[in-house]
């Protein structure tokens, strides 16, 4: 029997015959997330219901070294959950159960599966919420968001997934269930918490997670301000960090991005703005009100401003971004979505760059994107039917990245490398950072089965990995006195 | 020549005269840290300058199998720097300039042995300060603040040394030098740092550490509020919480600790006060007004209640907390400083029990603690020179540890682990925890030089570490079907 056929045959003694599937036709549904360009059809693919059947699957997968990866909502935009042909797909929708929401210690327990505006439900009616929001957060799920880091737009001023996440349960490439972090701030011990949030699934399956809850603001001001274009837009942004507000968000969009979104869903932006802003700020009632007079002072370039007047033009004001990217189905047939961060004092010139290698080479990029932090989302627009485009929208991406990379930046922000990004790495790590990270992969798995070939751009076998690079500074005279 | 000559000869080749100690009396100047109880004289004392002269010096650490210890000031209470007899003592305090201040990014880069009050004093022109304050911050170095993961009072609102360093030079237990975290918000690749941050010098010596600086708020108001107990104080801080203010410290002293910080500091604490609650907020003048109004009514039960006047009253305040360790060196001859942490909401019902457990066994004491993020500092006293006293003493601090477990804490808020706490992590961590840790070690440690028998009860060579630990839960017929 090969190694696959074992680990099938463990699951359908594990497991009940609905949450096992095999057939060709049922994995084909599974071969992608929402990076579509990548395809693999599973081996196999699992529905476990519980902490201990994801154990006894994984703990399969390691006697016979099959790979696995796990999924949650596909909806990833690096390729983190692409399948593997030989091995076991995991997939987390059915453990969807919220198994605690305690207002008083601001905490939620959820299972991985569970969808992210779920757990601001469950919390809302006691005047709380889990604060980031990504675009996709009415079917992206927590374990997704644990995967990658996930941010959103108001995690300018609540951060990212792993400032929210404080305990987790991970079943261990070798099948161990083990607890990472806990209730009380600050455990001791290395914070193995830390390296699993964002490790793309390559250090194990999280069937727990605790995440704090955000309590809701007293007030919430959303703005429309529409410029001439991203330059004044961009200053206005720096503006307003500098004055020392942080708002709940600052989004950006260019005037592609605006066309795009008014073509898919009608959201009413200022027809003919060069770039929008749109900026929430929340907190106590007092303070909004103050930094509202601040942010219409520093907004004084702005050809238009809108403050919502109500909570439904507030959400019509969200729909144009929320949408954006979808949106850009409309004004072209195919499309890269990239994602960089710079640090946030670039902004102006990183924008102005991008521009200068749009009209070079004749590809159209259109710009909608987290400003206040920094995190670039730039659309690159193609037609994969007309020959040569597909390659100069590939190499006008890279080229953004590179951009991103010389400025002090990151090419990803919150989108993660997946497949998709593994080749730019060495653009950022030394050959010493990535084999720092390959020893620490190689202490959860050894046998490299925990979603293999994402991430690092030369996957090596764990015996491989040089444990030291260069002879650090030696005095003058190493070579005798040794 | 032995290992340790070897890497001595390579120091004196290597580094100036004044900068290589192997006198035995002055070697004996650097046996313990704060926690000196515990004492060995290191084998070899190096005081380096340059990230290359650490690296070099570990590299022949790494060459010649020496174990190595880093340090900065010595201010830690778990002996995480205590010296290795046969090893290389690396003290990082000329590695002490300010490399840069950035405000516009609110950025610092700084070496290591840089006093954590001077960041804040290079950054106080511009109007940002370095947000954690430990009560050592005068003298306590960014290093140590690192390795130990430090907190502060102020961290309540503003988090632990984790949440303030983005990124950092790092040389590895080989003797390389990488790069962990960057400029940009949320790198790709595995969290490395955060593993680092708080790790206790085991997974290598940071040689440049580039942390967050936060804007100054527009106003600050401390008060001072005395209670009959600590329940009532306690009851205080649990409202003040749950009204959803978040001061910027919220600190908390019972009648043992006045009556020390008296003796010692004169601060003018309202005498007679069974525990008083030092509650500083910090933010916007219109935010700091309105919950100073909250604030007030929820401490109705305080029999006094002071709001400082001036910058000069809320020193005294803080004075007196600053001072409360020390101080309690006037009431008895010898005391443990325990740290252990508890959620917030489990206070009253822990400080209670301390208080049972105190009068059931005679040991005196005192708490002075951070009571809005659960951090607790119970101080016990007792006197050495009395045969059994030291040993009652040791039991109740380690009985409160099991309190603070069985509460849903944690064995260590702030201070680490180091030595003195390794036998008490089995009662947080399953054995797979615990060999979890030590892999991820052994990723970045193989030899196990960097600061041995620190952190964990039971040290293993690399190659010993189980990498499974239990069959996961398995189907029904298991052992039939392979």
């Amino acid at each position: 029997m090969d190694a696959l056929a074992a680990v099938t045959k463990h699951a359908r003694a594990l497991l009940p015959e609905r949450a096992v599937i095999t057939d060709r036709a049922r994995l084909r549904t599974y071969d992608c997330d929402g990076l579509t360009h990548h395809r693999v059809v599973p081996g196999l693919v699992v529905l476990p219901e519980t902490a201990e059947q994801v154990a006894s699957v994984v703990a399969a997968c390691a006697r016979h070294r099959v790979p696995f990866v796990a999924r949650g909502s596909g909806t990833g935009l690096s390729g983190g959950a692409l399948p593997h042909a030989a091995g076991v797909l995991i997939v987390t929708s059915r453990l969807r159960r919220i198994l605690a929401v305690r207002p008083a210690d601001e905490r939620a327990v959820v299972e991985p599966g569970v969808i992210n505006l779920d757990v601001t439900r469950a919390a809302a009616p006691y005047g709380y919420h889990y604060a980031p929001d990504p675009s996709s957060r009415q079917i992206c799920s927590i374990g997704g968001n644990v995967a990658e880091n996930s941010g959103g737009a108001h995690c300018l001023k609540y951060g990212f997934t792993a400032g929210h996440v404080v305990a987790a349960d991970l079943v261990t490439p070798d099948g161990d269930l083990v607890t990472l972090g806990g209730e009380a701030p600050d455990a001791p011990g290395y914070d193995l918490l830390g390296t699993v949030v964002g490790a793309e699934g390559t250090l194990g399956v999280v069937t727990s997670v605790t995440v704090r809850l955000t309590r809701d603001p007293e007030a919430v001001t959303t703005l429309l301000a529409a410029f001439p274009g991203t330059d004044d837009a961009g200053a206005a942004t720096s503006a307003i960090i500098a004055a020392g507000i942080v708002p709940a968000a600052i989004e950006m969009m260019d005037a592609l991005a605006i066309e795009a979104a008014e073509a898919a869903v009608a959201c009413g932006y200022p027809p003919g703005a060069g770039a929008v802003l749109i900026i929430e700020l929340d907190g106590p009632a007092a303070d909004v009100h103050a930094e509202l007079a601040t942010v219409t002072r520093l907004c004084a370039s702005a050809t238009e401003l809108r403050i919502a007047a109500d909570a439904a033009e507030r959400e019509l004001i969200w729909t144009g971004r929320r949408s954006a990217f979808a949106a850009v189905g409309r004004i072209s047939p195919d499309y890269i979505v990239q994602d960089g961060v710079i640090p946030r004092t670039a902004l102006p010139e990183v924008l102005r760059a991008i521009t200068t290698l749009a009209a070079d080479t004749g590809v159209r990029v259109a710009n909608v994107f987290h400003a206040g932090d920094g995190n670039l989302h730039p659309l690159v627009l193609f037609d994969a039917a007309v020959p040569g485009q597909e390659d100069r929208a590939e190499d006008v991406s890279g080229a953004i990245l590179d951009l991103c990379v010389t400025h002090g930046g990151s090419i990803t922000g919150e989108h993660g490398v997946g497949v998709d990004k593994a080749k730019y790495l060495p653009r950022m790590f030394t050959d010493a950072d990535l084999d720092t990270m390959q020893l620490v992969r190689c202490a959860f798995d050894p046998a490299g089965i925990a979603n293999p070939g994402k991430i690092f751009p030369t996957p090596r076998l764990c015996g491989e990995i040089p444990r030291t690079h260069h002879a650090a500074t030696e005095p003058p005279a190493a070579a005798e006195i040794f």
